[in-house]
């Protein structure tokens, strides 16, 4: 899922994302929340009508961001007080306030308020953490059940986003779905705990949270292995915040559904681009007269059309073009990536 | 014409500008001389190859952007030494420079090395800075004719942009097109001595500098009235640097056949949108919930999308969508202003 922080994947247009053959976008419920106010958004209608998005959405519970954005957090049972990183501004998040904000955003899939726990956490700081998540899960799931009929656009039959199998049983009216978050640190029974108590709530879908934070790959690997044969096969499987081109092919060989990530947009507004041959950092000397494509092997429009050259030249000249193009690529690339695994999981008679 | 100062058009990627009908856009010598630098240019195939543009190119001859842009600038007969705005590093340009920096280029037409005259300025000072003009003009023409074939794509010809009425005979094989520029400050009488002396040099093509720098616009209108009906109307009539829509169009029902800007695209990246219904701020709080197109009487693929709180909000979050939709819409109306003038000056029989 490319990551549309503030209503838009940064610096591509909506219906280039569409020609990508991007399903689902995320949109961050703190950033929207701020600004330009989730209850304007719902006033317009949601969000997928206020950045013209026809296809599906999630949001997340703004949990993360609270945590890595925002100053003088002071986090009790009840929820989190915090500064807003724009102006300072003090701001208090709870469960039930984050469902009602993601409510009125109006994504197809909510997440559950969350703590996020650092690494490295000792076993005392990750069951504590994980304490006040499963007691935060609980209350988003009790007041997302109470009112997820307030979403802007509740039981419209004509809405096209339908995201399969995340809607309950076929007489309720369209709404939205909500996932729970697995955290547990790096404790792998307090994973499996977590995951199983989760699973008692009876949540749309299951998210593993709290991964791709600093460790090293083979535990988040472990965490992932350790979770993932226990979740149901009937609902959405999600890994938040991975990963690198190899790390997103091996977890979705392995059951995972979806994933999302910053690193293929934030990396080509960088200059580095993801490749059939590796990664290549276009700013790079040695690519000042290359006329080759960025990938002699990738199809999407920007290699159809750009050189290297001229990519590198966009970048250097600190033009706009430069992270319209580069981001295009990546995001051709990573989607390309899934578009195979998905195609090589087919029953072999399709 | 839409400006592409350093090779691109500020935030707007080539297709776009394919699909929004534009049929020549501009490259700024200057900049592109100091980076990637016309030899790169030239090693490559030419700056259409270079970034991808199969349609007309236009190159001006670097002097408006040493007067503007450069420091330390030092102007005697033989050219001009200045100091990049990039680096600060010293360079002399001359005709014969800007001549073989714009073969080098290989745009469809090439602008003469001028001196733009500053507004106000006294007759002396006009009178001399013609002067200096119209020698660069005869120099710049010579050693065009004397290089025209040096152009990377000489006599190739599958070329697809064909500039009609440029280039000479029949017979002669593809090349560039040379314009010379008409000057003399707001003084109608040096205008005309201008415009003559150039008409007897015999140039592709005749632009009209040195306007739209400060000066009322009934000036600007006065001199482009006094020149326009002097040029052959079998060339390409060119005013250079204008302006706003209803000048264009006043302009272009004039008889003036070309003009460039920078007014659609830089205004837009400060959220000024020029609408049917006139000039729109869109970071104006006004918009914060308006769910109504930019411009409703647009067909743009901005205007057919997006709402104006959206574009406010992008312009409020500082997101690179924020360029490249106000962009295009501004591009969308200025061409289509030319169009409409276009398709009102077919004989009614067509």
């Amino acid at each position: 899922m490319p990551v549309g922080t503030a209503g838009t994947v940064k610096a591509v247009a909506q219906d280039v994302l569409e020609t990508l053959g991007a399903e689902i976008i995320l949109g961050n419920t703190y950033h929207l929340y701020l600004r330009p106010g989730h209850e304007a958004i719902r006033r317009m209608g949601g969000l997928h009508r206020f950045i013209s998005w026809p296809r599906a959405m999630l949001t997340d519970s703004g949990g993360f961001q609270v945590f890595s954005l925002s100053q003088l957090r002071k986090v009790t049972d009840e929820g989190v007080r915090f500064r807003s990183h724009l102006d300072g501004s003090s701001h208090f998040f709870t469960p039930e306030h984050s469902m009602d904000v993601q409510i009125a955003l109006g994504a197809d899939i909510c997440m559950a308020f969350d703590e996020c726990t650092e690494y490295p956490a000792d076993r005392n700081r990750a069951e504590e953490s994980l304490r006040l998540t499963m007691a935060w899960a609980r209350r988003s799931l009790d007041h997302f059940r109470a009112h997820r009929h307030e979403v802007p656009w509740y039981g419209q039959t004509d809405r096209v986003p339908q995201v399969p199998g995340t809607w309950g049983p076929g007489s309720e009216p369209s709404t939205q779905s909500l996932f729970g978050i697995i955290q547990g640190g790096m404790y792998t029974d307090l994973r499996r705990q977590s995951a199983e108590r989760l699973m008692e709530m009876d949540f749309d879908g299951y998210a593993i949270g709290g991964l791709s934070v600093g460790e090293p790959r083979e535990l988040t690997l472990e965490m992932i292995a350790e979770v993932l044969p226990l979740l149901p096969a009937d609902k959405p499987r999600y890994v938040m915040g991975v990963g690198y081109p190899d790390e997103i092919e091996q977890y979705a060989r392995m059951g995972v559904d979806m994933m999302d990530c910053v690193l293929p947009t934030r990396a080509a507004r960088h200059g580095l681009l993801f490749t059939s041959e590796g990664r290549l950092n276009i700013k790079s000397k040695r690519y000042a007269e290359d006329q080759g494509p960025a990938d002699p092997a990738c199809r999407c429009m920007v290699c159809r059309r750009y050189s290297r050259a001229y990519l590198r030249h966009l970048m250097q000249s600190g033009e706009a073009l430069s992270s319209m193009l580069n981001t295009i690529h990546n995001l051709a690339y990573y989607l390309g990536i899934m578009e195979r695994v998905r195609m090589s999981l087919l029953p072999e008679s399709v």
